[in-house]
């Protein structure tokens, strides 16, 4: 690495977004004023290369804006505005600085239209791999943040948008890496995988429309967070076949069945999975048409000992919470988000 | 690792403190509401396995204490009262899931006293060594953050305990680790490098005084940060080097010249260098003595191009602002706090 200056010069924002941020980079730590109108919201992830990415997966770009997006995803899920990060990174001698500045342009990329600013970090150095953890920092109008807890029995179950895309596109990386051939379908399925779009504008409808709707971010796969509003809420969610193939890949030459485990086990799509009433979903649906996006109805919530059901015409069949993690087939135990 | 339901349900907290906290662990993110009165503090750390510890020298509950006890150093620099922190960490399995609950169970012996939450974090495997981010969050009285900006010439120089002797404890570990036979004095100066005991108490003294006041965290050495309060505020620092030799390590063996070399260079003292005026330090040195401590004062600020002086009789010998890392002698860019 160059000299630390010239290299935190290079990554400190220039200007800032927020307006209640008082002191940014630069003091032992970043200082924000409070409005009482609001709540605080914060979440930090971890990615680690070899076990979340790896450098033929993912471009330093794809990587940052990962990083980032996957916290991005998690405060989308409580209804939050996103406003600040802090991010720290463990960088081995196999990282150039060039390369470490292209993933803080992934992160900034994805930031600057959320108009969230960067507040603070550490750059340390790693024996090995490179390891960055994003601390994400947001707000949702007081006591309007998206509990899993709460689903109830007559509650339509939705997405926001497709789901298992992620793996999908991760098969093909896996297989060929992202300097292999592929087709325009292929490369749709890819894009899934490397680039995040978090649902920040679906969450932020559900939040300020004041009603009463569960929600969670379909990080770890459909099947493992449609299980944790099951519990949280005590319900059983009933998933309808038909309408999670529907929004699972179909890929040229893969069968139903593959493209339904994409959709169900597959992780890191970063869509949101929530349940509301159906009076409820007509008025966000309405909402979300308004800005060319939608709300798709994916089941239904019934009382019960906390279960996911997944149903075909008549026929249910109880659905495992477990999921599969990328580069981590066989071991479950690996990775838990607290 | 265990069944990971087992494992985070062992180190979630069976009871919280802070009554503003809505949401803390077990959503997609943490909640808590806003007070106006008060503005957040938020700061974030790593500790790489390797390069800043090792199991030789630190046990896991003291790798927990320092993970948490730098961050809220950290807080404590800027006068805030610790409350919450979120932990971030990826384990390779050289490490039992035993040995994780013993540094979670570190973070909250430093975490009880303080009534600080632990309210999220991310749990990942690592391929080689041990990683552990710590993001801390505070309050501080609106307007009362405690920058290295605001240093005035005039101002008293002041420290709020010894330096040098965790780097003093460093070498005797990096000879002989943890399992070594040492002598009492010895044994003191080990426990400076492996027991934190950040000063939030003097900081909290500092904020609710009300007063012009800069204050930095003796992190990366006294010389360093010394050097970026002269930065920020624009200002010289002169240092005693007399009181410095007086609050530095004095071992048994070891030269005046080795022991002013861990005061300045050394760094993970955590205690705090700060500047203000003379009946400013008059009045805090009051409120101090009350609780049985005191702030020492090693120097004085002056007019001039930002430098910082060491200061004998009356010759004076500009300080470089280098230091030296633990695991990195010889590589001064590898660890930069943003």
């Amino acid at each position: 690495m160059e000299d630390e200056f010239a290299f935190i010069d290079s990554i400190t924002p220039k200007k800032t977004y927020q307006s209640r941020l008082r002191v940014g980079i630069g003091d032992d730590a970043a200082v924000y004023v409070s409005n009482v109108h609001y709540e605080e919201v914060v979440c930090v992830d971890t990615m680690v290369e070899g076990i979340h990415f790896r450098k033929d997966t993912l471009n330093a770009r794809q990587i940052g804006q990962k990083a980032l997006g996957i916290n991005v995803s998690d405060l989308a899920a409580m209804g939050a505005r996103p406003q600040f990060y802090l991010v720290a990174i463990a960088i081995p001698t196999t990282w150039s600085a060039d390369e470490v500045r292209e993933i803080y342009k992934g992160m900034k990329m994805l930031a600057d239209p959320l108009e969230m600013d960067l507040i603070g970090g550490d750059t340390v150095s790693s024996p090995s791999c490179l390891m960055i953890t994003v601390t994400a920092i947001g707000v949702v109008e007081a006591g309007s943040a998206l509990k899993r807890s709460m689903a109830q029995p007559g509650d339509v179950v939705f997405l926001t948008g497709p789901v298992g895309g992620s793996a999908a596109g991760f098969s093909l990386l896996n297989e060929q890496t992202r300097h292999g051939v592929f087709t325009a379908e292929e490369q749709h399925y890819i894009l899934c995988h490397q680039e995040v779009a978090p649902q920040v504008a679906l969450g932020r409808i559900c939040a300020s429309s004041g009603g009463r709707i569960a929600l969670n971010d379909v990080s770890d796969g459909l099947a493992s967070e449609a299980h944790e509003i099951a519990v949280a809420s005590g319900v059983q969610l009933v998933l309808d076949r038909e309408e999670i193939v529907a929004l699972s890949p179909q890929l040229h030459g893969v069968d139903e069945e593959t493209g339904l485990k994409w959709g169900l086990y597959g992780g890191e799509d970063f869509q949101l999975l929530g349940t509301t009433s159906k009076d409820q979903l007509a008025s966000l649906q309405q909402q979300a048409s308004a800005i060319g996006r939608s709300f798709y109805p994916v089941g239904f919530v019934r009382a019960g000992v906390p279960a996911v059901y997944i149903k075909k015409e008549e026929q249910e069949v109880l659905l495992a919470k477990k999921g599969f993690n990328h580069f981590r087939h066989g071991d479950e135990n690996d990775e838990t988000k607290v």
